[in-house]
């Protein structure tokens, strides 16, 4: 038996999130559907990180056992060739007995894209969130602060199914930084914890977004934080600004 | 009388090009009609870079004539809720009597990206030619030198229509630099001229392209050039790596 690890760039407005669904267009759907062409019998994947329906990838990672060789590059061309528009396997490699993409992974980076001010983008339209006024990046920034290391983070959750879950998790960056693309300018935020509740990532951007327009004090985030309930933090961001960007894995995992 | 100056940023891969055809989405006469609506009368434009369809701007000019004052904040607004996805009006400036977007330029800037080697673009797609191998940038760099100054262009100009009008043009800037974009590596070949034949820009990436694959030596670029006969250069770049990034006037356009 050996272990294999994807890793997959996705453009999320094409599909209905990451996860497998009867009936939908979803990420693991199609490269499992990809995986069964291209090896002639059913595979079941596990993918690092469940983005929501419009979130993107560059690297979520996709794990799946199996039990023969198998020529990595030969399958890298073969998935390329299956898997539909807006899917694009970026590499394939043999991972050590045990590996699996969720369990394993150690951290999680995501970035959220804005671009602020009164003239909408145009080739980052479909990756980036419209903000229609300026950004305050220091007043972000310093609310920010309040967000790193280890805490209960239930106000920035939005899955009624977490119920009864643990909901600490670990926050080690959240940093601001402005970014000229293609010619347009937007703010990226970045945020890097060992993981993330439902649609967090989301909620911590809307939330940030209220204090750099000066809707809120940078100091509400602390309270909103210790409040413990998803009425206290700002709104959801929307999908499409969000993007899976990297999962980082021990030392160990790598062969 | 007074003249205005658009500036205008589109997504080339949703028009039949810039230049306003009976019948087909053009970007001017989409521009046309948002101003037509807006104003409440017929209005001819004039762009200073004639792109073909797929080709991208980031700053197109357009100017039109009117004799009336004209509010440039809300004309801005109202375009960019007139016109269609795909079209982002990103400044509106009142210009001195006799400016014309096309005969005031001095110099127009192209960029034009590739993305190299086996593994394709994803939110680059759109917006770059995948070759699918490696680039030796160093050959390309080489090759571009040839192209620098005053020359007779008709290798490099595809329409016939060109034939007894003239072919010479002055190439200011051809640089070639790799940049990494949401994440995906690319290279923008980056070539700033005072005008343009048609196609141009698109010929000579293709014969870029030619000698940073090793399909030919550098050299081969300025026996190219020097033969004045389109067969002697390399194939047209697709469109949808081409983008019209800047157009410059002199200091005396600006009020």
């Amino acid at each position: 038996m050996a272990v294999f690890a994807l890793t997959v760039a996705y453009d999320g407005s094409r599909f209905s999130g990451f996860a497998r669904q009867p009936g939908a267009e979803t990420v693991q759907g199609c490269i499992e559907d990809a995986l069964m062409t291209a090896l002639g019998e059913k595979v079941v994947t596990t993918g690092a990180g469940r983005t929501d329906a419009g979130v993107h990838a560059l690297a979520q990672v996709v794990s799946f056992e199996w039990d023969a060789e198998l020529d990595s590059h030969k399958l890298q061309r073969s998935l390329n060739a299956l898997t539909s528009e807006g899917i694009v396997v970026t590499g394939v490699r043999l991972m050590p007995v045990g590996f699996s993409a969720r369990p394993s992974a150690m951290a999680r980076e995501y970035r959220y894209r804005l671009v602020p001010g009164p003239v909408p983008p145009l080739f980052l339209a479909r990756y980036a969130w419209w903000v229609r006024s300026g950004l305050d990046l220091r007043a972000m920034r310093q609310a920010a602060q309040s967000l790193l290391g280890e805490h209960d983070f239930t106000s920035f959750c939005v899955a009624a199914s977490a119920e009864g879950k643990p909901t600490c998790r670990r926050l080690e960056v959240v940093d601001i930084t402005p970014e000229t693309v293609l010619g347009e300018h937007s703010v990226v935020i970045r945020i890097v914890g060992n993981a993330f509740l439902h649609s967090m990532v989301r909620v911590i951007v809307g939330s940030l977004v209220e204090t750099a327009t000066g809707r809120r004090a940078p100091e509400w985030l602390s309270e909103a934080l210790a409040a413990r309930d998803r009425s206290a933090a700002g709104p959801t961001a929307p999908p499409h600004g969000l993007t899976l960007w990297q999962v980082t894995y021990p030392d160990e995992c790598w062969l």
